[in-house]
């Protein structure tokens, strides 16, 4: 069985998907990366199709679950490289990828979660800001 | 005909093969991977291939021209992720890659090529450095 390889690079695990996907290849791939985000503690999970011509029904399905396993995780799954014609297809079909989240490319999928991770850090930093203001408001 | 895609994260291009390779993916892949050297600068190739349960000789000897292709454009190139078995295999079928750097995963590589990068930059700065010390001597 061939078995697609899941890549770390800093705080992100990258994916890229060239195999046809069968069932088998997607049960596996879904637990290596259940397994290695556990054993990284990565927050971010990118998952690049330039390869692939056509995403089917499948491959769409597929991918939501990883995008699922990946969130109750604690990691964002961003799928990036799609092709135009696959783009075209699979809204055609009637597959809008619901709950996933896509980029131009790989480096454009990292900048999307650095984005993500900076704002949530700096939602926090605000909160904490606002509430030292409170204080010195108050005294 | 499938196809290898090239994906670019900052300085390095990133390969992961996980088809067979045959003449044809062999040689698109040569191709593709010049081009995108080209319109990219980049300094570094990153080839994994943890996908891999067997490096033949072909697959050796095309790892060697790509990493020749490379170095006449300005970038160098590593090999990661080969498996125990694969290196045990390599070596008693008398192919060392002569050539061909390797690391363990893409970040050590990556490490790898800054490393090397850093180390050329520095030696540029030392000998300005040098040159500064002799003017400061010289005055």
């Amino acid at each position: 069985m061939e078995r697609v390889p899941v890549l770390k690079i800093g705080d992100i695990l990258l994916v890229s998907i060239q195999i046809d996907m069968e069932d088998q290849t997607a049960l596996q791939l879904q637990e290596d990366l259940a397994d290695r985000i556990v054993e990284t503690g990565c927050h971010g999970v990118i998952i690049d199709i330039s390869a692939l011509d056509i995403v089917d029904s499948f491959v769409g399905r597929t991918l939501a679950t990883i995008a699922s396993i990946s969130r109750v995780l604690d990691a964002e799954t961003v799928v990036v490289g799609m092709r135009p014609a696959v783009a075209i297809t699979l809204v055609e079909l009637g597959l809008s990828l619901p709950g996933i989240r896509t980029a131009l490319n790989v480096e454009l999928g990292m900048a999307l979660l650095a984005r993500e991770r900076d704002f949530e850090f700096k939602d926090i930093d605000d909160d904490e800001d606002d509430a030292d203001e409170a204080v010195v408001a108050a005294s």
